[in-house]
């Protein structure tokens, strides 16, 4: 298989989203992406840009997608998160999803960041097996905690 | 009790980093913060700063910290996340912590935030119950996936 992994460009973000609503489908949320690809033009290529993303192409088809964007740890200093790595489902086992993988530890290595951290639902057992294989520690005692926009409003309505 | 809670300047980070590493000592890795003051003051006060912290003030003392900082949902867009919220251990049960909430809370409605997303350990049930109380869910489905500086390394070495 020809592959190559590249940073995207604008042209790319019609075929990104298409890969961001395949993953929210095999995360049982399809009507969760709310974004569309305008948003993702414009949030990721203007000035002071809110994430970089990498894509996977083979024989001109964008085949899978890495996101990843600057956190900053009080503990280690300026980190990666990796919002999304997504392989088209047709496309997977095909080495897609190390290439991308590959090129954000690699980007991270390169801009001297002290750690990548991302985010796997529990029952993605296989997922959680390649990760731990390539060195990643996978901590199972914390909990993610989220307050949406409708929860933000109705909580600071509720402090007046 | 007199507190007010305000932006954070960088002199500031000193006070900043004793609550950081208190929390550290709580979270049972003490040795883990390898931050300083001065990286603070770069990371945060320089051009395209790595976070914004707010800080909780009492009798011109500084009692407690959120520390924030941007993040992109793939599904909802731009959206916050809260690093670290701590409040001085002697000053616990008084109202810091909510009043440092509340203003982060503000912080994302004020730039239309579509979310606000944190971590919290699983012991930790008092806070559990704080965030649910206020509206936020707590995810108890992910796991966090972390690969550290010499983990990228390792991980890059064994690629070739």
């Amino acid at each position: 298989m020809n592959l190559s992994v590249r940073s995207s460009t604008p042209d790319d973000m019609p075929a990104v989203l298409e890969l961001i609503k395949e993953l929210a489908h095999f995360e049982k949320a399809p009507d969760a992406v709310e974004i569309s690809s305008d948003l993702l033009k414009e949030y990721g290529f203007g000035k002071d840009p809110a994430f970089k993303c990498f894509v996977a192409e083979s024989d001109h088809e964008i085949v899978g997608m890495a996101l990843i964007y600057f956190r900053f740890s009080t503990w280690k200093g300026k980190s990666l998160h990796l919002e999304d790595l997504i392989v088209k489902e047709s496309m997977r086992g095909n080495g897609v999803g190390k290439a991308l993988y590959t090129k954000v530890m690699e980007y991270a290595f390169e801009n001297k960041l002290k750690r990548v951290e991302w985010a796997v639902l529990n029952w993605n057992v296989d997922a959680i097996e390649f990760y731990e294989k390539t060195g990643a520690h996978v901590h199972k005692d914390w909990y993610i905690a989220q307050m949406d926009e409708a929860g933000i409003a109705n909580y600071l309505r509720d402090q007046k």
